[in-house]
């Protein structure tokens, strides 16, 4: 793969995922969506559905990482570490460019939000906050997760390119569901720094009304939480397998 | 394959599939149904689904679009134009069937709506309707959507027949609830000119006792909203791929 | 396969089947259930996955088919009428026999129905009941839902033998789940008449303290409807493919 | 496979099982959890995507039994008994070691248990516990609930392996959230003797403010239970197959 291809591949499948991922908390989140508090269950599978997306998507031209964890895991298992800045350019450029394609497709819900009484704080949109503010046990939380979930795809070998077989793309896609249910309770399992960072930035710049804070101070947890994991399951794959 | 099979194979696979969509939003909207208020998981699902029974039963006659933004797709993608119009010819008589056989599945549930002090507006079972009217806000979410359903597609290979491999039409299915529970809240996804406007024209000729308004003043949105995503997804994929 | 292999195979599949549905029907309906109340997306998803149990434990066996409306559907289209009896007494013993283990798995479930406050009528987890009584559009109801089980069953090759590919158990068990949530609000969706019947006989023989009804002026409508369904599934796929 | 491959992988299979589902029932019910309150569907699906992200992992070392049950199962159906221990060992102690990785990962949240007022019994999260206290039937739930399990899962070749194919460990992972949904409602389904007893040790040893009774008189009925239906299932197959 060159690395123009890689660049497009990830710019693409991340927007994609970022798209789907932003998107469901939109819907969950903002009034005057039809899927207003759907739940935990539409969240997990909005997410997961947003991995099916991208990964697919992305699969021909870059194999679809779509996370710095993942590109870090599996640089770190197999010891070839050139590529990894294209990945992980193209990985935020497209977590960017999916969060600003998710507030076009909900535009008039956060315009919306112009109304003082029912405005809602939109950051949960764009990028996770923890249910408790204690960052040693939210970066335990985010390592735990980005273990659970770069380990069973080195397993399974994404190392032989995510999405060309039939169905790994869709069994990552459900490990990222599993996550979701299981493990996004305490910090709303970021395990992807570029998930996180880029829509913050979005975030930030957008002029979406009321948009409250975009909590800078937390955001180094959701980034180096999941590089810790991700470099922590490709360490543990090389001994173990 | 010849121009009757496609022909065939998109009114049987659409007919399915509308019958399966408009069937879960009558499920859980009508009164007296056993999954009243089941929610928008249950409205993601039914009609991802619908694309998955849609699209293996036409698979082996006509591949299963059962969309013209999907055949636009990929007619821009690949330069050949001259099925287009069997496609869509098939799919609009094959939403209008599904439109009717959902009719007569809720049959008892479409006359209990007599009851003028528990009637409800039956559109929403038939066609989309924005949750804000606002008509650019309201396009920019359906060709949004449709790209987000139609790149994947093309990346994926539905140009080779979406259903003779094993599991192509179970992604296609599962990347439809995805969309559904991420870019359906602002105006319920029609991402399918003929999924719109077939039940539409349907609604407004059955005689369902007090079945409200067919909205035909927003029936240009959902048309041509999925076309221009369809459209701008082949050359997407023309471009980058 | 003999008819030994048939009818062994028919009668583990189906009562495998009816253990999981009518199981998820006691989970969600009785009281000091761990599910109580999960609601319409909880049962057909068990449902479906019930499909998937037995259809993978009945293939080695018989193919799967577990449901005579199928089978039917499959000796209309093939002309092969000979194992007809074969399969569908298999499946009427299995789906009694599921009846009887669901009710052993919430034996003291169904035992704390004795309370009479508390108290609920039982026959909703062994059959099917309409939500409104009226038997013509009840049989519609009942054939157009059959017909959208099997017609894309025959589609995608059930003639080939259900479970043995990888997937197409796994694909007719979401398409289950489809049929449940989009069609299933009427009658609760029978689609199969040994999986009414056979659960009906075991609910009007088991000692269930405060059982109710057995409803047996019902009875035909979810035997004849899938027969109907199943049948012209057959004749529209022998005649359009 | 090595006795060393096979303890490993099971030790790792193990353990992000039980991160996941223990980690889901942790989400579903404690405070300052996102996904408080998801409800069953939630719980199902996060046990069965919990199976997946195991069996994928374990694949490659040992098979991905992760189950006693299923252990002794294939071992009385092939009559190979060397290695029976070696998997028992490691899914009993991975169990553990998963325990404890759920309560890392969701750490602030037992803390804040703390709080008297609001404090919630713990041991739901990590081991089962009967609706109805009743041993036979509990003891009866557990024992169909383990076939139900099993008997697919030898039926669809778990004794070839269970995650080499591409799809088979996703469909046990399916069948796990169908028996979550149908059969879990009496005693929450433990049917796997070291899912319950080794996240119940770490329960009593973990210092959780007011976790609540480690409920020792009831642990029998989650081991001895399972054992029997794995046998039973071994049994069935070799008689019926």
């Amino acid at each position: 793969m060159s690395n123009g291809d890689i660049f497009v591949g990830e710019i693409i499948g991340t927007a994609v995922l970022i798209l789907f991922g932003a998107g469901v908390c939109a819907a969950v989140t903002l009034n005057h969506s039809k899927a207003k508090a759907a739940g935990w269950v539409a969240i997990a599978f909005g997410w997961g559905f947003g991995v099916l997306a991208g990964a697919y998507t992305a699969a021909p031209l870059s194999g679809g990482h779509l996370n710095p964890a993942v590109t870090l895991g599996i640089a770190v298992d197999t010891g070839k570490w050139d590529k990894v800045w294209v990945y992980v350019l193209g990985q935020m450029v497209g977590a960017m460019l999916g969060a600003v394609l998710c507030w076009l497709a909900y535009f008039a819900q956060f315009q919306a939000n112009r109304d003082e009484e029912t405005a809602l704080p939109t950051l949960g949109i764009f990028s996770t906050a923890p249910e408790i503010r204690n960052p040693v046990a939210n970066l335990m939380s985010e390592i735990i997760a980005t273990i659970a979930l770069v380990l069973p795809i080195l397993a399974f070998g994404l190392t032989k390119g995510l999405g060309e077989s039939g169905t790994t793309a869709l069994i990552v896609a459900l490990l990222v569901v599993g996550i979701g249910l299981s493990l996004g309770g305490p910090t709303g399992y970021a395990i992807n720094p570029a998930r996180d960072l880029g829509p913050r930035i979005v975030h930030s710049l957008l002029p979406i009304p009321n948009k409250g804070t975009s909590d800078w101070s937390y955001a180094w947890v959701p980034v180096s939480g999941p590089l810790i994991g991700g470099a922590l399951a490709g360490l543990i794959y090389n001994v173990a397998f």
